[in-house]
């Protein structure tokens, strides 16, 4: 890690210039916080990246027309209010209306304009938003932040569906003597297997920087971090990250590939690193974050497959929650991955916080000790490390086991 | 259906001159018979597809140089041998000498080339085949066939793993005045997602076909029949098909795509579709058969991508276990199948037993009953209507309802 960089405690409001809040708005869920609002003092430039799902949800295909135009144009954002218990997903234009009529209450009540709010929802698809709830919730979190409300945590609070804890985290980082923060938080629990980004993050920094290379450093770091996630197959209608950069920082604005910009994407893929890692280990039921390292292929995009269908297989992730170290459902998962290998030449390792076995080698298994192997797979974080010994690519994506809870949480979700 | 066919009670030993049977080898299972043989008193000629994981198992390789062979030269095959318990992939060259010990050992019982016998396996990966225990059982299955034994229930009971019954079907039709008998047994439960086949179907007619048209005819099947079904995305490293045909029936062989090769076609889907259909609710902890039916796709390709999308996503299969008419994770599966459409003007339906109901259309839910749609979803067959409203073409896909008990037997499959 480039010592420039050090992480700290804190989230989506630890930014210069950033705040945020959370209130009960009474969308769905009886006893705690549904609704979020980030908001930045100055305008901000914004990156994002969406699900590539055919069904978008209503607050995608708004998000996307914002981003598009600040990317091109020289509109900036200001706002994003985030919603859980509704997707707003398969809501037809009536669906739309609603997004729009709830950026436009945030955008009221913050004095600002309706196309410097993002919004984003998660939940259930299919039901329409209760727009005066969303209208009653917007004006408290617009006065909890005119207060000076910086809660973070309590926005992330705000936006969990079956998530198990609120997911934040935030680095600093030097550039050009001034001191730069990076945060940001996520959910994601069900429904988690983005082709674009996870389902919903929300990433401030006060850096100056221009606006294509926010983009440019986002879009690069995805495929890396929140793409290499999988709960469970299912890509959702409404995966949302954003990026929101103020400059308040005061740095002299990065405007190319430079050194200060190397030092960003470095913190950038530190502090996405962590939240895809919470993202994977909190997926519905889970008792274990399950990482899959894949060494010395030949290209990156081969890396990637190979890795992120081992962290796909059901079989696999049964088998990791019963403790049992059945490589075999590992091998054959890599042998549909869709990438040429030979099954003779690779070598498959479990790891975990104290010692890696060898498992399997020159085609057959190796002689490690079963008792080993079941001690390691009931670490709460377990690796998975497959050599393929055929060039230098690496991947790792990140993933869970499928439990009982899985299935519990998935049969009456609705309910 | 074709008048001239009819579906019978029989399976794999029904066509004439055909034999069967199944014993307790003692490979694993404690009371129960885990051992088949497949015998024809005349060669046959063979069809097969296998697997595409790049992972294969040593009886896959075996099989796929035998039927290589016989379809570009003129040899031919006597018998089939399989085992469960023991999957035998990722076994090196051990694994592949202990294949082909097996083969011998039916051989020399059979009195026949070991090069006539096909072999398959199914079970856990990995661990090496007990050789002597297939020997004898080798010997002892020959035994039973000179008896004259036609046991095709017997068989499939022995092919078993964690299969809840014995699959097995039979069709009869006929040709050139001559009555054709088409049977086949197969197996099923975990690690179905076949893209060339199931993992294990065997298949005998005693119709006379040119080798050819019998290769041609079973691997277009296969893309409508075994190839739509999906337990749980995990294609296995044993998927074997097999066709075996005798030319019993005393029919002129069947030699050009005429009425006859039509005729033998539907007969192959009809049975073929059967099987399937059994496989998908039975698999893994199934407690439904969910059958997903795509109409008025542009293309056959499309139908078939978002059919196999549905059936394949895991929240999907997990509402049905709940009968929670949770549709907007059709929807969401349908839009990650990567193909371009407007949900704006699918329509989505659900259909039982006794009625059918709408419940998307015009990219908003439809008026529809929740009760009714639970009580649909509460039948042992659910089946899921999809209208794209784009072409003519279509495709249906079977799999299961995702369950605590898929979990379970995954957990510790091993053990």
């Amino acid at each position: 890690m480039n010592e420039k960089i050090r992480e700290i405690k804190g989230g989506v409001a630890s930014a210069g210039g950033f705040a945020a809040a959370g209130v009960q708005a009474g969308i769905k869920y009886k006893n705690r916080k549904d609704m979020a609002m980030v908001y930045s003092k100055t305008p901000c430039r914004v990156a994002g990246t969406f699900t590539t799902n055919v069904v978008k949800a209503a607050c995608v295909l708004w998000d996307r027309e914002i981003v598009e135009e600040s990317l091109h144009g020289e509109s900036k954002v200001h706002a994003v209010v985030v919603n859980a218990g509704i997707a707003n997903a398969c809501t037809g234009s009536q669906g739309y209306d609603n997004c729009a009529k709830t950026a436009r209450a945030a955008a009221d009540a913050l004095g600002i304009g309706e196309k410097e709010v993002l919004v984003a929802s998660t939940g259930v698809i299919g039901m329409q938003l209760p727009v005066e709830k969303l209208k009653n919730g917007a004006s408290r979190l617009a006065s909890l932040l005119k207060e000076g409300e910086a809660a973070g945590t309590q926005a992330a609070q705000s936006i969990m569906t079956t998530d198990t804890y609120a997911k934040e985290a935030a680095v600093e980082f030097e550039i050009g003597g001034k001191t730069v923060t990076l945060g940001g938080m996520c959910k994601g629990s069900g429904m988690i297997h983005p082709n674009m980004c996870t389902m919903l993050a929300f990433l401030t920094t006060d850096l100056a920087i221009s606006k294509e290379l926010l983009a440019e450093a986002l879009r690069e770091n995805v495929e890396e971090t929140f793409n290499m996630v999988s709960v469970d197959g299912d890509t959702s209608t409404n995966d949302t990250l954003l990026l929101l950069a103020n400059g308040m920082a005061g740095n002299p604005e990065i405007r190319e590939k430079n050194e200060e910009y190397d030092c960003f994407r470095e913190a950038l893929l530190i502090l996405n690193t962590k939240l895809a890692k919470m993202l994977a280990g909190d997926g519905e039921g889970a008792t274990a974050l399950i990482e899959v390292q894949v060494d010395h292929a030949d290209t990156k995009e081969n890396a990637r497959r190979l890795a992120k269908s081992v962290i796909g297989s059901s079989l696999t992730k049964a088998a990791i929650f019963g403790h049992d170290a059945n490589w075999g459902r590992i091998l054959c998962a890599l042998g549909y991955a869709g990438v040429a290998f030979d099954p003779e030449k690779i070598a498959v390792s479990f790891g975990g916080s104290k010692e890696t076995v060898l498992i399997f080698e020159d085609g057959v298994a190796a002689d490690y000790s079963e008792e080993t192997a079941a001690s390691i797979l009931s670490e709460p974080e377990v690796r998975i490390l497959v050599d393929m010994k055929m060039g230098g690519e690496s991947a790792c994506a990140w993933g869970c086991d499928l439990t009982y809870d899985y299935v519990k949480i998935n049969a009456d979700y609705r309910s």
